[in-house]
């Protein structure tokens, strides 16, 4: 087991926390505070920002979409070049984090089209510092050095530590006003982040393995606790953590991973507009099903551990664990076919040329996914 | 729930990361490394370190004890200001870890005699920026700000974030020329650090609870496998990242803490020499039997998830769960009374009045651990 951990984001997690933020940029900074469509001016957290940041000079920039397309980020650039912001503040979920993000180092970048960030992972060198204030938890982006970018129909990642948000302000009150299916939707990108990193085979990893399961026990519990009270503030203080801690680089410390789901869902969203977390749910059980062989050993883990599925057969039990995690989804009322979106198998010859033209043929833990076997995954979510 | 947590030591983990010292320490510093009895020039990290630091103006000092001792330490800073040092490299345990952290805030204390950082708790302003290279996974020290330094019969305890360190290189291969002895005593150390911030009463801070008991598992499981596998270097690797992460500030972030066994257990080190983990495991069984009822929620919670004991009745239930915690102890070898070490009630008097001289009247996650609380937990000791 090797690996290198760091982490440098500071989190201030609980109710009142966003004035805090006068503590952590200096008063010398002017800030730019970035936003999306303006739920934050129905839930109480843009009259909070307002009062937080009153004697700091600052200027906002909206509307920043889900899965943030590159032309709405580099108005924001070209603003920040305009008006010399020297400090951004995300306040919103993963999709408002990660366009700061890119935001934060496209208006630095100095080495010619910032699209070669993203296009030809060109290596960012400068960035504008960034705090953040997470509205949604669902993504880890507010803990993270990672940033996917949509445009047109490309949904590309980048990573800079420069981008590594220098804090980020977790209040679970601010989640109290999300909807149902945002709060599922959330729920199931965090599970999803945890699969990716422990549904792979074992490397006697055991913190890390135990980590994981923790996890995704809690969202699940919690996950089915948050349908019955949704006001219940320790619950969704439960959620915000368990999603932060998802994707904070602490489980996939020294194991293998496999972003397949990801990379597939990814084109999904981008070819027909589904729902980041919905093309997650429709794809992971696919995955679970076509890679049952490699995955094995630790199918069996998940059944024993996070479902405690006791059943003598192996393959009952492997069979049990994606029943429990498909019975989970649909529980949280997301879809686990591409029929429960009404698509078919006419969407498997455009995703696969998209996972090819984005260079998606060898993806998983062995590095062996490739454009056959993505055939079979998405043939298996019909 | 409400918390900050922030750890930014960067981790190197595995296996020939001490070369990596280089990256993380800038050229133009001058570099005093500090260590032990000298343990490190018989296990081969002494020569790897003259290796990685054949760049740098570099000296070194030696013979930190176990339980640091100020005077010691003191020597330490005499020759840093009269040699400027500016970067400190701790290469040992916890023990040299503390004392370096000490010797950095030390070094540059202008408010008075540096003694006041520690007996009248004066905040640090600041410090030499310190790395370390561990030797002994127990303490946790490598990536959190607290040390514990002792003069004569007093052991105290200082926290800054300024002797956090930048780095911690954690290999675990040098681990395996530890001792039976020093390997249980840190399996124990961790094991105790992650109960006390655990077993106190549930405030449904789910995440925490299973990170926490995931951490008792790995210890449990892993302590009794290298027993009898010393060489395997992937049960080292999971000890080593276990206590690590065993006091992090992870685990601890927004629950209750109850850290009356290590504040008992440092006068029986203080007083009567007895080492650090074996202080904790004499006192642990008393403080767990003596609190039976205001940890009631958690000692039956630590039972089920733990180790998985399922009786029916619940008072048996925590009496299994005592029973097995002491049984792990035993199987490591270590005391689990004072009858062990061959002390006896002739130790609680003086124990209290030195509990009394520092102060240690209300500990526990309640408060209510006062000397006539403690007198009752020595007994139970007995």
């Amino acid at each position: 087991m090797k690996f290198k951990f760091e982490n440098t984001t500071r989190i201030h997690f609980g109710q009142g926390q966003i004035k805090k933020i006068s503590r952590d940029i200096p008063q010398d900074h002017k800030v730019l505070m970035i936003y999306g469509g303006g739920s934050i001016k129905n839930n109480g957290v843009y009259d909070q920002m307002i009062e937080a940041l009153k004697d700091y000079q600052w200027g906002e920039f909206s509307g920043i979409e889900p899965n943030p397309q590159y032309d709405t980020l580099m108005k924001a650039v070209e603003r920040i070049k305009a008006e010399g912001f020297d400090f951004l503040l995300a306040v919103g979920g993963g999709s408002v984090i990660d366009g700061t993000k890119f935001i934060s180092a496209a208006s630095r970048y100095k080495q010619g089209d910032p699209w070669d960030i993203l296009d030809a992972q060109s290596k960012v060198e400068d960035a504008i510092p960034l705090g953040c204030v997470l509205t949604l938890p669902a993504a880890g982006s507010e803990s993270n050095s990672g940033a996917v970018i949509s445009r047109g129909t490309s949904k590309l990642v980048f990573r800079s530590p420069l981008v590594q948000p220098k804090f980020a302000i977790l209040d679970p009150v601010v989640t109290l006003s999300l909807s149902e299916r945002q709060t599922a939707n959330g729920i199931a990108d965090a599970f999803v982040h945890v699969i990716e990193q422990y549904l792979t085979y074992p490397v006697n990893a055991k913190v890390q393995d135990r980590f994981a399961e923790g996890l995704l026990m809690t969202l699940i519990e919690e996950g089915l606790n948050v349908k019955e009270a949704p006001e219940d503030i320790k619950v969704r203080a439960n959620i915000m953590w368990a999603a932060t801690l998802a994707l904070n680089g602490l489980i996939g410390a020294g194991v293998p991973e496999d972003w397949s789901t990801h990379l597939i869902g990814h084109e999904l969203t981008a070819l027909y507009g589904i729902d980041h977390a919905r093309s997650l749910t429709i794809i992971l059980p696919a995955v679970m099903k076509q890679r049952r062989k490699e995955k094995r050993a630790k199918l069996l883990q998940y059944a024993e551990r996070v479902f405690d599925i006791t059943e003598e057969n192996e393959e009952q039990r492997i069979d049990e664990a994606i029943e429990r995690t498909v019975k989970f989804f649909r529980e949280l009322a997301l879809p686990t076919s591409l029929g429960d979106v009404n698509l078919g198998a006419e969407v498997v010859e455009p995703v696969l040329a998209n996972l090819k033209k984005h260079d998606r043929v060898d993806m998983g833990e062995h590095g062996d996914i490739n454009l056959d076997e993505c055939r079979l995954i998405l043939q298996a979510a019909v």
